[in-house]
């Protein structure tokens, strides 16, 4: 019979899953209100993200040039906002989850993308802290229009 | 005066609230990515489902055969976000919570419908894992329109 | 080197977060449903809320009454939805947290604002309960338009 986990365990998975879900909406606020330096260390150094079919990115680096070069310019405005968690501690220093996302791109002056879909990341814990190894967005829905005012 | 809760009572009483949030995005996922078997898992076999005054519907088998209905079609895009959750542990088996829903329905080519509400259900713990056993939808609002591209 | 936080601490900071989290909505609910008695819980009374330039208020009893003001009539419905918490427990009685928000305003028969931004919020427990000390919203976004059936 498995032994019964104990309380320090418990509420470790606990912890671990209210700073995973902190990570994720510091990863949000920081691309949304353009905050390079502090996004930098929602990902591990080696971290993956696949943004799409065309957009396949190795490395942190990489990762954060792409957001900056796609959803920095001071003309953008970028909304996230993240729904629907559903995290699961994997082992001591290993998590995966899957979100749901709406998000909205506005390209002043006109241009408006609003999009749904979901997200399947996978974290790793360095250092103490939780940080994206690998996130992938499987988009359901794209409404491409006019900037509205 | 009442006996101070014990620590692995609380710790159980988070567990739950989170398992509970992990079933209601369990459930959001499953209808919006069409996964009839395990959308099955998330209800209790008396479950009922209050999804609009001409909607009442009597146990899993009604419900599930409903959702695939209207929602099941390979020309329909839905996309569920739930927030705001309050929810409360009424006893060792049973909760109770409100959401806050924003959903959307496409009918390819051409209708798109966005929602918002509510929802009021209750769950119950069946063999150690937390299901619907009652939900309810009441909408504040709802936006039909054309689809857009 | 520091003591190793107890048990019973790591839980009640857990706990904490929760509450605070039910709090937040039911500061929203009771806005969308406009449950002004059960809003005004939700509130230190000598709460403050900046919610824009021209909206810096003093005080429970002038955030409900602007609240009830202007969201309050039978014609308008409110949707807010929250997300992307992060949530810190600064001592024992005293927290902050971020949020992301997402809003819809209608005003019947014809306007509507849908809106995005963050809060930033301190809460206060008093008598054992976590109330809202100041709110303050930033909007990435607004768009006026008409209401859409």
């Amino acid at each position: 019979m498995a032994e019964p986990t104990s309380l320090e365990m418990r509420i470790k998975t606990l912890e671990d899953i209210e700073q995973i879900k902190k990570l994720k909406a510091k990863y949000w606020r920081c691309v949304d209100r353009k905050l390079w330096d502090e996004l930098a260390e929602c990902f591990t150094e080696d971290a993956t993200a696949d943004y799409g079919p065309k957009v396949q990115l190795q490395g942190r680096k990489a990762i954060l040039q792409f957001l900056k070069d796609s959803l920095g310019q001071e003309t953008m405005i970028t909304t996230h906002g993240g729904h629907n968690a559903e995290i699961e501690i994997v082992d001591d220093n290993t998590a995966r989850a899957t979100w749901a996302l709406n998000d909205m791109i506005i390209i002043q002056p006109s241009t408006r993308m609003e999009g749904w879909g979901y997200y399947e990341d996978v974290y790793a814990r360095q250092n103490g802290q939780w940080r994206k190894k690998s996130t992938k967005i499987v988009r359901y829905l794209e409404e491409w229009g006019m900037q509205k005012r």
